[in-house]
């Protein structure tokens, strides 16, 4: 059987905690707890907030990256997370990471795709 | 009428370039000539090379990201690439990336997703 890279879970929701959108500050926080709290290894990490709201982060692991864009005025963003299996069977975790994001925000999902990758 | 980030298309391909699959290096300079030939505008990136080959890249523009993983053991890769409509309909610009992209490799897809986000 050919390699299978893992699970992919992909979506948009929206949230009326707009000062969670608004800026990395809080995100960050959290998601540097998950990751820890699930065994995951980063291996660089991009946080960018934009000018008048808004924020782009981007955290690579060891075993692939989790990515988010926010758009505070649509009370919108668009989450990602990809772990790959390469070393453990990691599907788990990525919908844990997914929870743990969308209870952080109150999140309203609006599309949610799973993609065995 | 709500407003819909863009388009991310999500793949899965094979290439038999090795070399192309093992480091970074000429990944990046087709990225970096990619990006500045549709005008878009780097916010932040990480380039993680694995030892024993393969690589990570996540680009992050201020229309969203870029993202690379490779397995060139098993002849493998993952790229993703999503624009949003912020301030300009980029859909024609993620497809022609995404196709510079399968080209430089000779990727033989196994598996593409067009999501509008």
């Amino acid at each position: 059987m050919p390699y299978k890279p893992g699970l992919h879970i992909i979506s948009e929701f929206t949230s009326t905690e707009q000062h969670l959108l608004a800026s990395s500050q809080h995100f960050r926080q959290l998601l540097d707890t998950t990751i820890t709290a699930h065994n995951l290894q980063k291996v660089g990490e991009v946080y960018h907030d934009f000018d008048g709201g808004g924020f782009t982060a981007v955290v690579c692991l060891t075993e692939s990256h989790i990515s988010i864009h926010t758009w505070p005025e649509f009370e919108l963003a668009t989450f990602d997370v990809f772990l790959s299996n390469y070393q453990h069977e990691n599907d788990h975790k990525a919908r844990a990471i997914y929870s743990a994001v969308i209870e952080f925000y109150g999140g309203a999902e609006l599309q949610k795709n799973e993609i065995k990758r």
